[in-house]
């Protein structure tokens, strides 16, 4: 399906690239507000103003969709990780980015929480093409994480048996976590306590 | 309408009583392999065998249903935690813990995930009375793990500045953001990591 819709993409006028696009975009705002399995394509039609017809000439039907937004929400993670960590080398570099992430939690009112993290709570056991890849999100935001944590490493700042992979998941678990129990509760604080915990974790890991 | 629920359950007979259990439970199971959105008050009441009629003599509607399931699921994940940490009282316990609750998850094949986890990531943007009851039931389940971390402290295994109460909301985010990956996984490898994670940050407090 998505192998499809691929193709067509490069087939695609810059006309058509822009239709796809919003549709793609529309049901991405849809579904991080009310979840995959609410919206239907109906309500993705009328939002983004396009006909059925225009629908399926772009996706084979709401499954294909949903992997394009699963692409394009972990794009949008993977990108602002990417963007947050990509000088960060030092642990108070990885302090200033947890801040970062406090801070842009705290503006959707601790109400959003991620779009990457509630499509995998939900689709995880009903699809297994989103459950894959969700994985491969998840697997490509903790390198970015990682990345930084082996920067850290050559620079003799986390000591040699430090294992950037490894420590990233836990951060990316305690990110999740937090971030879940925050939008429970309507504060920011479960996501504070948790990453700090995963701060704390990683300068247990440091030098000096 | 969960107040008129409760008052309704006083006055039933055994039997009512009785039907009244299958038909949470039963909806209880189906949302926790299909999401609160998939599963309709039609596939209730086929899988619970109960008609329309007996179904709404006992709920008003869906969100009264899906508020007993928040109770339901809470109540087994607290009682399950209660009992795994109801002697706890040292680091050694806590990994001993650690380690019932991974086993547990990998008998699922990881693919389960947590009940009131995946309630939470549904519906804690969808409806106030959900999420106010899915805050409590963190705050019930924090309240078990924070009991233990308190034992540790009178007996002088955590330093007096130690706040368990803290440490446990970081501890339960932990879990949550490690069976989020883990079930997206399919390996329980996340949520280990994420539990050591939270057990180092517990230890990072003890007294030796």
């Amino acid at each position: 399906m998505s192998a499809t819709s691929a193709k067509e993409t490069r087939r695609l006028t810059p006309r058509g690239e822009a239709t796809r696009a919003r549709i793609v975009m529309t049901a991405a705002r849809l579904i991080y507000e009310h979840g995959a399995e609410r919206v239907t394509l109906d309500h993705v039609m009328d939002e983004s103003r396009v006909s059925k017809s225009q629908l399926y000439h772009y996706f084979a039907n709401k499954d294909d969709l949903i992997c394009e937004v699963i692409r394009l929400q972990t794009a949008q993670v993977v990108d602002a990780s990417q963007q947050g960590l990509k000088r960060v080398d030092t642990l108070q570099g990885l302090r200033a980015w947890r801040n970062a992430v406090v801070r842009s939690f705290r503006k959707t009112g601790a109400v959003g929480g991620c779009p990457v993290g509630s499509l995998a709570n939900e689709l995880s056991g009903q699809s297994e093409e989103a459950r894959r890849l969700l994985d491969q999100s998840f697997a490509a935001w903790s390198i970015i994480i990682g990345d930084s944590l082996a920067r850290m490493k050559e620079h003799g700042e986390l000591i040699p048996s430090a294992q950037p992979a490894s420590l990233a998941i836990a951060v990316l678990a305690a990110i999740q976590g937090g971030i879940l129990l925050a939008k429970t509760a309507r504060s920011t604080k479960p996501l504070e306590l948790a990453f700090d915990m995963a701060l704390d974790f990683v300068a247990q890991h440091a030098t000096s």
